[in-house]
């Protein structure tokens, strides 16, 4: 077997490949993906689903005049490998140079950086009007999955594709699977879209206006490459409706789709699902736990999720037990919130469970749907602080984003114990949302901390003198240390506060603090800007107590390690001290 | 002609009444929404339609048990009348006791506040789903109009509904126009609906799996009673589409549905449209003047709107000579934004023109596609800081959301001047996408003070000792005034410095206040969690400076004559000054 993919410097070199070595290119960069993935981890079904697809789109269009956007770039990896970054998916030690998501940064064949869904279609429309305003003649090309269709933002770019009455190619990649099952009536008619080979009368599409073909085959190349053959340079917008199979071509993959979505690095099968009898404890299990017991003794507990139920430990095998005490809405951040004001309204106890990054989705319907409506519901924000995560994933602006609206309680618990005090007094109180900001790392303890007839008070976890460590969250350990260390090289018995919640203040105690001290130090794993320290900065702002942030900086972290930044922001003991020792010195 | 209205004490009451008496009410029902509308202001066309199909809800369901969720409610004011509230409508006295839009506080058959767009459907099936869980039978209605339909959280809430599976009644209010004519491909699919009486085979909500129903008559209360009574109890979500006439009944309503959507309080129809000769400038004014003149010069400057043009001023006239450089997306603040960025990055220069309220339904595309995309958009955002208005319009969240987000850069200009220089600045810039908070008052002076070479650069009014004020934006005007009062009561000659930039500080100009000043009094037209005051407070947290925010406090205003809130805040320059002397003498 030849090397193709050897051959393949530019996109211009697929261009000019026959279909049989088109075919040949497809396996063995399928080939390659799964290799790779199998080592590094990432998103290995959706990937292996759009192999065939990515190349018939670089043979039939010049991507360096046409225009290809993805959507949440789950299926860029072969695009990747045909765009000069093949070694990283070739050579282990090139493994890590590349995000698993479009990125300029990396190269001109990337338009925009992506990672959220469903804004494909919209982007491609501003694109579209832009080439038409400017008097260009291109192609623009947008990759939408079908697990994105739920998520509205694809609903209002499909919506206002027609209205441009341009080129405008959407490459619509059903697979028949979103990260989880597809929730939702539209995916009934894309079923029976695929059952009639495209032809059935009702057509979600058609009834939007757009042109539509049907690619059954969409994991044979030729047939993709004489589809896209046949929308190049159409006057008007046109869905290409192919049919993918996820996981496609790696037994296992297809087998299990959920699975397969994403795989964490040096990924063994074989032992998929199996829970390391060592592993530690996380928040995700304690959350399933509680809520078995929860939920079989209430039986108006319910648990939302918007469409991407692992990050946040809703395993397969929890959702079947919950039965109709479940519902994941699909990708629809606003929509679940929404929906779960109705429920609080109609007397359920929802819970809805979301990461951080995704949760931003959904800032209008916080506003609006809980917080102006006082609703209560409990939503469970995983994923919220510094990760060594894609930019696109980042999950530092909660507490900007849920903090600062008015009538909504921000909790932030540093141990288990606190966690499930205030998911139980927050599941069953009636008069407001509440939103829980759940740690990463499981610490014990805590027992008393929070007080559930105040809910706005704060932890005192030692009375000292002169300085007074806040923490917000699991960052009490990090005020633990530096008390410690601050003890052991000035003498200073400083005090330790755990702010547990982070939408008010417990004035009291921060008045109390005005006496015997001097400096405040704030601790917080979130973007400063906006966030907790800063009010307490501004509550001090009139009076002689000095006030120290410690936190994120305004700015997009970029999978850099944990330590690494952990150093920038000085969010050490030893960092802290010393910046505390020149800050006694000074005065 | 009886006095129906008069009889109407509650809903029981509209039960009761036969067709011809439910003929009745309607009649006058419609004649008194005229009457206190044209006196009051409000959303008059869309009342105006829906007259005798919220009669006929009334009249079916028993919505002291069955549940009703208006979407946006513009169209709640019949539903008023029959819910206790009706002297709102026949006597001037009590026009101002209610608000515009559904509230709970008002009223038990007021489930939600609502006043953003597009959410009837999510919130309904929350209340859907709770009941079934309850083990309760009631009907749940949601009333969605056709604006509403844009929005992609209607088509989460349609397409999630499905799965439901139980009783959901969608009341879906056509009348063939937003609150600008529709825009977007599912406007086609409905026209279609309309001619063939809902019997065409492609059918936007059976494609989502819908149950579906069609009334053409949607004015005539004997067809709505017999379509409700037909869904009613039915075990599944079932659309019920109405196609209804925007200002019915009044002629030049019926003429004029844009004009009509909503009018200001004491409006003359015959005057509708005229400027007052000696009415004010203002900057939806001079936007529209500025942009005329740059769009001739520059054909790939472009307008994006997200269907709300009238409060940011893009008059049907200027829409028209906008030609191919207008682009109104629907009510899709997400797709919008993600269309800017799209526009930016394809070479064309988006001015995207969206009120503060109404932003907030971006917060994540503002994240993602324009910070961390960097694309080169321009944002105006309309409407933002302290407003008499209803709470669910509120624009005092915008600082928040806008200067926390890292990658964006926030202009406040204070005059017009300064405003003109930045926006024209930002359109042409390609770095960075820009938001301009646009003030609500226009006042002269400015020149110079934007540095276009130093876009995050402050402008110092004039540099005293002591006392420093930081405005944003147009409460320059309230710190000129405290400085004086200062300077006449104290002696002392603050330092005046705008604060043009609100995403980033002006290092070297806050380091320099650290020698001649000990108090810096920051004033913003918004709330002060999360704001810019706060990040002062924090900059100058380990120094010695004091600082005192002026702002506003974190909770929902809601019609709140703009001269008590700011009695309350203490945005006035007595308090100010007051509280300056009081912390003086305190040291």
């Amino acid at each position: 077997m030849s090397d193709y993919l050897e051959r393949i410097e530019s996109p211009a070199d697929v261009r000019r490949l026959s279909l049989p070595e088109l075919e040949g290119l497809a396996a063995q960069a399928r080939r390659a993906l799964v290799d790779s993935t199998l080592v590094t981890g990432g998103h290995l079904g959706p990937n292996l689903g759009f192999v065939e697809a990515t190349i018939a789109l670089h043979h039939v269009f010049d991507l360096s005049q046409d225009k290809l956007v993805f959507d949440v770039s789950h299926q860029c990896y072969t695009h990747k490998m045909l765009t000069g970054r093949k070694r990283a998916y070739l050579d282990a030690a090139h493994y890590g140079e590349f995000t698993g998501f479009t990125n300029p940064d990396e190269s001109a064949y990337d338009l925009f950086r992506a990672g959220h869904t469903s804004q494909a279609v919209s982007l491609a429309c501003g694109l579209a009007k832009a080439r038409d305003l400017l008097g260009q003649h291109h192609n623009v090309i947008a990759v939408l999955g079908d697990g994105s269709l739920s998520g509205g933002e694809a609903f209002e770019g499909l919506d206002n594709a027609v209205e441009l009455g341009s080129n405008l190619i959407v490459v619509f990649n059903d697979n028949g699977m979103s990260i989880a099952p597809n929730s939702g009536g539209v995916y009934r008619n894309l079923a029976k879209l695929r059952q009639t080979k495209g032809t059935c009368e009702d057509n979600f599409f058609r009834t939007l206006g757009l042109d539509y073909r049907y690619v059954d085959e969409g994991n044979d190349v030729g047939a993709l490459v004489a589809a896209f053959l046949e929308v190049k340079d159409l006057d008007h917008p046109v869905v290409v409706h192919i049919h993918t199979v996820k996981g496609k071509g790696f037994a296992w993959a297809e087998q299990h789709p959920e699975a397969a979505h994403s795989i964490p690095p040096a990924f063994d099968p074989a032992r998929a699902g199996v829970e390391p009898a060592d592993a530690p404890k996380t928040y995700q299990q304690i959350t399933r736990d509680y809520l078995r017991r929860k939920m079989a003794a209430d039986k108006s507990v319910v648990v939302v999720n918007a469409g991407a139920p692992s990050g946040v430990g809703l395993t397969p095998e929890f959702r079947e037990w919950c039965g109709d005490q479940f519902v994941d809405t699909g990708i629809t951040e606003q929509h679940a919130t929404a929906f779960s004001a109705g429920l609080a309204r109609g007397g359920a106890k929802p819970v809805f469970m979301v990461m951080a990054t995704f949760a931003q989705r959904a800032f209008d319907q916080f506003v609006q749907e809980l917080g102006l409506n006082r609703s209560p519901a409990t939503v469970l924000v995983f994923g919220a602080g510094f990760y060594d995560i894609d930019a696109t994933h980042a999950g530092t602006l909660d507490i900007v984003m849920t903090s600062n609206i008015p009538g909504i309680t921000c909790l932030a618990p540093a141990t288990e114990q606190e966690y499930l005090d205030m998911l139980d007094w927050s599941i069953d109180q009636r008069e407001r949302p509440v939103v829980i900001r759940v740690p990463e790392k499981v610490l014990s303890g805590g027992e008393g901390a929070f007080d559930r007839e105040r809910p706005g008070g704060w932890h005192m976890e030692r009375l000292g003198s002169c300085i007074a460590f806040l923490s917000l969250g699991s960052t009490v350990e990090l005020a633990r240390r530096a008390a410690c260390l601050l003890e052991e090289r000035e003498g200073i018995s400083a005090t330790l506060v755990e702010a547990l919640n982070y939408s008010s203040f417990d004035e009291p105690l921060l008045d109390s603090l005005l006496r015997d001290h001097s400096l405040v130090v704030t601790l917080e794993a979130g973007i400063l800007c906006g966030g907790f320290g800063e009010k307490v900065a501004r509550y001090y702002g009139k009076t002689h107590m000095r006030v120290s942030c410690y936190g994120g900086k305004k700015e997009f972290l970029d999978r850099v390690p944990t330590d690494e930044f952990f150093k920038i922001y000085h969010f050490t003991p030893e960092d802290i001290v010393a910046d505390i020792e020149a800050l006694l010195r000074k005065r």
